[in-house]
Order: structure tokens, then sequence, then C-alpha cells
């Protein structure tokens, strides 16, 4: 069950930007598991991957291929993540990539291969590179939601969203598709995320501007606190509208946009999580610095105590302020920490608030979405991060799957 | 469903000892919620308490108590914390230790509060001073049973064990009691601990005792990584047998035996986690040193994805993989690291072992106790951690306790 994440509404194509999706045979079930997306010449591409140390076989060679040359392929398969499959699954990647290569007439180094599915298996790479020549051959600019569907594994829904600015008279857009729930079912991994606009942006800019937006959306969202071995983000600018640098007077308008759809997607996976019945924003207050506040909301966050009293819809206030308490910053005091449910105030400098009753914990706990807000009240920085309950259709999905 | 434990066989009284307990109506049901420890004079205690900035009012006026002088009474009651209670809290606790020490005839600094259970509720002291006279009529040195009866919250079973040694012809005690089962339900904390022993040891020997053998213990226990806002555990020496120094024949014969129960007790609470049905044991070798083989068991043993399929018997080591390779510890080669389930070995250097099947890995899973191996090989540190799974029972206890 989504959290308010509907079907996506038009998806705008990207112009310099091609998809096709089909099916490879690599998942069980018959439904797309392939995607390629074809990028034009004189793009820029920044990338962001897992920091888990297992990284997947994908992962490590898209990052040396990444600090070769631009990329102009990108090459997804779902249902197997090629994780934990030592030098055989790194041949496999390099097969496929290869085989790509010599089909569609670019260098090795022009090919990023994304995977996600089953950890320790190894990946079909002839069932991969069978399809290339009917990959190539379908491309086109209007197969966004053909690849949003391709991507994905356990997620319910399709996960993606347009937005189109007007920029000096030209429309410019920014199109973005993600998968993921979490590190999620057993053997399951990855979230996955490709953004993409016609603009053209200096290399160096489109890395900080996908560093930044990444700050503000991806690396603020747990479900679980476990990092899969295989994320991969990335962002493309074509270059096929308008040429936007740092001073132009509408960067912000644009940087805002993108974030926003950064922000969705990134959402959209919370919204999505296994077992998910409420979408919740955790806002702490009042920190030394965000690095405190994040440490703070992280370890509300991850308790499991939290998370099954959100899944109760139960004011259970004492299991915020004990995670409160343990979070390893240095010196908090009790004695200056407020804490808020959808706006009902609980906790008042340490003590339950005056004005609490039961009552008012409970309504303010029924609505899908919640936010907890959290006020440390010995500085001035802020943060949020995004997290779901933890319900019985979360055990059941994560147990019961190979069972 | 506790894993592996039973009723305790006899308890043996503790020499400078005497315990009762009583129901005084805190708790709603009719089940003793009230224990009272006496300990003669001459005694030497050790206590730790737990590190929540959040912590009760007992623990911050224990903590004052033990500061000035030896304890000569431990006030215990189950069914209300008295956290998150603010000033009104400390009221109560200061209240509560003062009638029983008039009517014990010692010092208010003589008294160690204790409370565990419902959070955020003001103690209701009247009803625990109520019953100071016949808690203080009753006491025996055979009450250890009722004592470790009457401080459960939702403990399945009462926790308790004996170890007797002949030392120098003189028979030696320690008993020990513990509750607890992680900060487990709604509003519900706490892990308490009382160990005593009949022999003598000074106050610097025996600070240094608890410490070791609360580092081997309770310090190695995890449900679901929430330090709870009461925890409490005392070691109590009362110096009527044997006196003890480093330098005794039987010293480490007495260190084994005390760390015996201390680590029998802290597995029990694992043994009794809510909705358990594995008691896992995760051992980290070839660590740098011991703090980082540490992080990497306690990640291991907080992935909701392990113990999920912990509560599965799914041999799902890709989990068990990427909590390693997402430990934050320096530098982690995964090309070293090697892991067991249960002597079935899984991973080599970082790739699945080419022996292993799926069925030896489903058969490793079956047993309801379980050991995990992880060989980080860069060094010769070595720790150990104790966990149970997360099942759906998990999940019942901690969502519709109060629904």
């Amino acid at each position: 069950m989504a959290v308010g994440l509907f079907e996506h509404d038009d998806l705008w194509p990207v112009e310099g930007l091609r998809l096709s999706a089909t099916y490879a045979g690599i998942r069980r079930k018959p439904r797309d598991d392939v995607t390629l997306i074809e990028i034009s010449e004189n793009a820029t591409v920044a990338a962001s991957f897992t920091l888990n140390r297992f990284c997947a076989a994908p992962v490590q060679l898209a990052k040396l291929h990444l600090a070769k040359t631009t990329p102009r392929y990108l090459l997804i398969n779902a249902g197997n993540a090629n994780a934990g499959t030592g030098e055989q699954g790194m041949q496999a990647a390099r097969q496929s990539c290869s085989a790509l290569a010599s089909a569609a007439k670019v260098s090795l180094e022009n090919i990023l291969p994304f995977s996600t599915g089953v950890i320790g298996e190894q990946l079909p790479v002839d069932k991969l590179t069978a399809v290339i020549p009917s990959l190539l051959s379908n491309l086109s600019a209007d197969n966004w939601p053909q690849a949003a569907q391709a991507i994905m594994t356990t997620d319910t829904l399709p996960k993606a969203i347009s937005r189109r600015i007007d920029i000096n008279g030209k429309v410019v857009t920014i199109t973005g598709i993600t998968k993921g729930a979490g590190m999620i079912c057993p053997n399951m991994a990855t979230m996955l995320s490709y953004i993409a606009t016609d603009a053209g942006i200096a290399q160096n800019l489109l890395n900080q501007l996908h560093r930044e937006a990444i700050d503000e959306s991806f690396n603020r969202i747990t479900i679980d606190g476990d990092t899969s071995t295989n994320d991969a983000a990335v962002l493309i600018a074509t270059n096929k509208t308008v040429e936007l640098t740092e001073k132009h007077a509408q960067y912000t308008e644009f940087k805002n946009s993108l974030l926003e759809v950064y922000r969705f997607l990134a959402q959209a996976i919370i919204r999505d999580a296994e077992g998910a019945n409420k979408f919740v924003a955790i806002k702490v207050h009042g920190g030394r610095d965000e690095k405190e506040c994040l440490v703070v909301a992280y370890t509300v966050a991850h308790s499991p105590l939290v998370k099954t009293a959100l899944y109760a819809s139960d004011a259970n206030w004492g299991r915020i302020l004990a995670a409160v308490g343990r979070a390893p910053i240095d010196e908090l005091d009790v004695n200056g920490v407020s804490i808020s449910i959808n706006d009902v105030v609980v906790l008042v400098d340490g003590a339950r608030s005056t004005s609490y009753t039961e009552a008012q914990g409970a309504a303010a706990m029924q609505p899908a979405e919640i936010t907890i807000v959290i006020d440390l009240s010995r500085g001035a920085a802020t943060a949020t991060v995004w997290t779901s309950d933890l319900s019985h259709d979360y055990v059941t999905i994560n147990a019961e799957y190979r069972t």
C-alpha cells in the first residue's frame, strides 16, 4: 500500500534522450526487465553510487567508465543485482557493456551498467545481450513510462515526475524516474534514479547541483537503515535547449524545480516502502549544526519502537523521547527538548506539556502523513528526514518471500 | 516464547542479604509489583545506570545517593517507570525513599530507588509507601524467587541463577536476578539486574569486577537498539564469608563464576526478547581492535533485514554481507571478509564459497540457536554480541498493546 502515491501524470520527453525497455527473461515474471537510455553527444552526466563496501559489479564498472568519459548509454537490468558475484560478476557486467558498445558503435567506456534484484546469483549475461538489438531499434524519447515500469522490482507503483519551466521563451524540461523501497525483499537490493534535463549545464556545475539535490532528497530518506549494494543516482543534462550558469537570471528557478523532482522521487520511495502505512517526516530544529540534527532524526527514524508505534497510530511519545535521549550527540540537555506530533505539542522543555491529553495525541497520529518536530533548542541548525512505519506487512514481505 | 530459557533451579540465599515483595496496586494485574532488598552493614555495592540522557527520576536519585554512601536498601517498583515525569517525578522518588528511610531507621542516602514500567505517568507514591511496613516485616534471605517474579514487566519467565564455589573450605554464593526484554512494550522500559555475593570485596575491586562483567554481558546484548531510560545493574558483596583480593588463589575461579552469572542473566533477556524465535550470537573475528568488531557486530545485529531473515530461518547471506559493507569502520577490504552460519561457510574472501549450497544454508538456519561468524581478516581482535530475530510477534507486542 503506497501512502499518497499515485500513477504519474504526463512525462515530458527530454530532447537528446531516448529510452527503450523489453523483457529479457532475467526476472521470472514476464515483465520488462531491461532498460536502455541513450544520451546524445555533448551532454554532461553526474552520478553518485552506494557507499556500501560490498558494492555490486555494475557499480564498480560504472564508476571506472564514468571516470574516463561521458556516458552515451545506460544499460539497466532488474531481477538480478550482480552483487556478491566476484570476478565472474565483473566479467558479466563487462561483457554486456561490450556487446552494447559494438552494436551502438561507441567505446566500452561510453556505457554505464546498472543492476537491481537478487544478490549472490550470477547475471544471465546471454539473455541480456540477446535483447540489445531490439532495445536499440526501439529507442524513443516518449518511452519514459515504459522505463519507469521496467526498472521496478518490488515497487507497487512506478515513480516518475516531469517539470517544465519557461526560460527565455524556451521550454526546459526535467523528467526523472526512480525505483526502490529500501533494501527490500529477501535478496533484493537497490535504489536507482535517473533524472534528465534538456538544459545545458557545465560538468562542474552539474556535479554540484546533483550533490546538493541528493543531500536534500535521497540522502534524507530511510526505511530500514540498510544501505544497499547497488544504489545509484544519475543526472543528465543534454544541452539541447538553454545553456544555464549560476549567473543566469532563472538559475534559482531551475534549481528549485530540479530539487522538487529529486525530493518527489525520494519521497515516492518512502511512500512505496514495503508495508508502509505512514509517510513520516522527522524534523529536528535548534541543533548546533546540521550534522547533529541528522543524527537525532535518524536515531528516531531507525527506532523499531518508534516505527511500530507509528504503525499502531499510537502517540507513544515516551519512545521518541527515549530515542532522542540515546542519540549520540554531545552534552544534550534534555530540559531543552520539545516535541510535537502533527502540531500537537507533547513535550515542552523536557517534560510532558501540561495541556497535552491522550485524546489529542491519538487524534494527531491518525493521518497517513505524520510530521514529528523535535526542538533541541541549542542552536539554529535544522534537518528533515523522511521514513515509514514498521508493520506486519514489512515482516511478511521481508521474512516470507523465499518461503 | 522464550528460546532455551527455563524456570531457574534453586536460588541459594546470600548471607547478609534479605528480600521481600508484595502487591501495591501500581500495575493493573494483581501480581507483586514492589520489591525490597536489604543489604547488611559493611557490604560494598557497585552499580551502573543507563546512558540515555532522558534518564528516569529514580536513576537520577540513585546516582546521587550512591555517590554519598553505601546503600542499605534497594526499593524497586514495576508497572511505572517514573520517567519523563519532571520535578514531580523526582519528588515522588524522594518521598518513597524518605518513607523507607524513616521506617528502617537509616538515612535517606542509604536507599536506592528503581522503577520499571510505563513512561510518562506519575508514580502513585502513596501506594508505594503504604506497603513499606509489610515489606520490612517480610524480609527473608530465601525470597530470591519472589523478587525475581516481582521485578518482571512483560517478561514471560523470571530470570535468575545461583552459583556456589568452595573457597578455603567455605561456601561462597553468587545469586542474581534480572528483568527486561529490551525497551519493550508500548511505554515500557528497563532492564534491571541485581547480583549479590556473600564474599567480601573491596570497593575499588568490586567496581572493576562489575565494569568488566557488564562489558562482557549486558553491554553485549541488543534487541532493538533502543537504550531505555531506566536501565540499572547492581553488584553487592556482603562480606559475610571469604574476603577476596586479586591475589587470592581462587580469585580467577570466583571471577569466572561471577562472569557466568552476568552472562547467563544478560543472555536470558535475549532469550525472552519479545517475539523471539531465535537466540543469535554474532561473533566478529579478525578486527584491528575490539571496537571495530563491535561496530560490525551491532550493525548486523540491528539490521531489520538480517533480523527478519533470521525469523524466516532464511540463509539470506546477502543481507549479512550488505550490513557488514555499510558498517562505519575504516577502509574495509571486502575481499578479506568471510562469513559462516552455524559452521556452514557461506562467504570466503568476499565471494560466495564454491562449496556452499542453498540446502546447507537452509539446514544451518533451522535451529533456535544461531551463531554467525564474520571474519574481517585484518587483525587479531574479536567480539561477540547476542541478539534476537524480528518477528510478527515483535510487531504485535509493540504495536498493539495499547490498542
